[in-house]
């Protein structure tokens, strides 16, 4: 990794903890929020990837409503108006993991570039961003709403290099979800995994990570020195 | 329905009963039978479309294997040679549902052209038409191999009507997958979502089905006399 000169990140579970979500979804049907948070992830993911297929694009915080609907009918659960909307609005106030800031602080001591590669529409990452507190420590927020295609198109992962003026292997890329570093390193970027949660095996898709991390704070030292 | 003069079918879960697997999956990992069943399912549908996103198709076999080797991985279960052979094998003998043979044989004495549009590559499919005893019964086995991405891309649903020789609006499309409804209508075709097992809500894809069906012996009398 030592002549990576500009890190990309995933954001949501990457960055952005999404706990608060499920922790809403908890105290809104009680005793149902873990699962309608893990269906309404399940299904906004696979959204978005039947839709690009279909060359119907439709962007993410659509998606992400589309997705609490069919999951909120499918386990029975009766979504008014006002749960709806705090439910979406959650969305744009995250927190980032703990180790994020002081990760993000280290890398740009380092003089590396620093950006958010994301499914997100644009004012969803750019609200989250601020509410994690980050906004301020990225060079740029690049959402595939540039390409109206979702990942792991390479057409998304492409958008890092192009916008960050920077080549390929000069490109480290983090998230948390195995299949996201598949895609990012069958399109040529350094892909490294971040293992946040219990020890899941890699997807089987022929393509993967670099390095494996468990924090951002991991990052700066793969530098050298 | 009555300007229809061809129905295409989607294969496992529509035509082919894949309770097979589940039972097997059952015997070689005694209580673990759904859940392996479920996920490896999960798995095969994912990365059929991951992979179709990223361009690295990969036929159906060897993807229902990588799903196979993953969910095995996921729930502690240890995959050996022989249970492997055993579990793809299960694939290659499936019965079809009770209706579905007297379905087709009705349809094909109005004159209806009836063909399979799957996922599946060739060999699996033909394998599971001989073993459900509906081969004779079809004039296509259409797979996704002849374009080398998965549904849902349009790609897809348009080998029907170029394979069969007809309209798109002449073209009944019938599968157990909502979202398979959803990319069938959006490409043209007629869609019929065929509900097998307990009602689910219909996947909030922009695009829904024009009839739902519980038996293939439902659509015959849908062609009017």
């Amino acid at each position: 990794m030592k002549n990576v000169k500009g890190f990309v990140f995933d954001a949501y579970g990457t960055l952005f903890d999404v706990y608060a979500v499920t922790a809403l979804c908890e105290q809104l049907f009680p005793g149902k929020g873990p699962a309608l948070a893990q269906l309404w992830r399940v299904k906004q993911l696979q959204y978005a990837m039947m839709r690009s297929l279909m060359g119907r694009y439709r962007d993410f915080w659509q998606l992400t409503e589309d997705g609490l609907v069919y999951a909120c009918q499918s386990l029975g659960l009766e979504l008014t108006g006002d749960r709806r909307a705090r439910l979406l609005e959650a969305y744009l106030t995250l927190a980032a993991f703990p180790d994020v800031r002081p990760g993000l602080e280290a890398l740009r001591k380092r003089g590396v570039r620093l950006a958010i590669l994301s499914n997100g529409e644009p004012k969803m990452l750019e609200a989250a961003a601020h509410s994690a507190g980050i906004a301020g420590l990225l060079d740029r927020v690049i959402s595939v709403e540039e390409v109206k295609i979702f990942k792991p198109s390479p057409r998304v992962y492409g958008l890092a290099p192009e916008r960050l003026g920077l080549g390929s292997a000069e490109l480290g890329f983090v998230s948390s979800n195995s299949w996201d570093v598949a895609g990012a390193a069958s399109s040529g970027l350094r892909a490294l995994w971040i293992q946040r949660s219990v020890a899941e095996p890699p997807e089987e898709l022929g393509f993967g990570a670099e390095r494996v991390v468990h924090a951002i704070t991991d990052l700066p030292p793969l530098l050298g020195s």
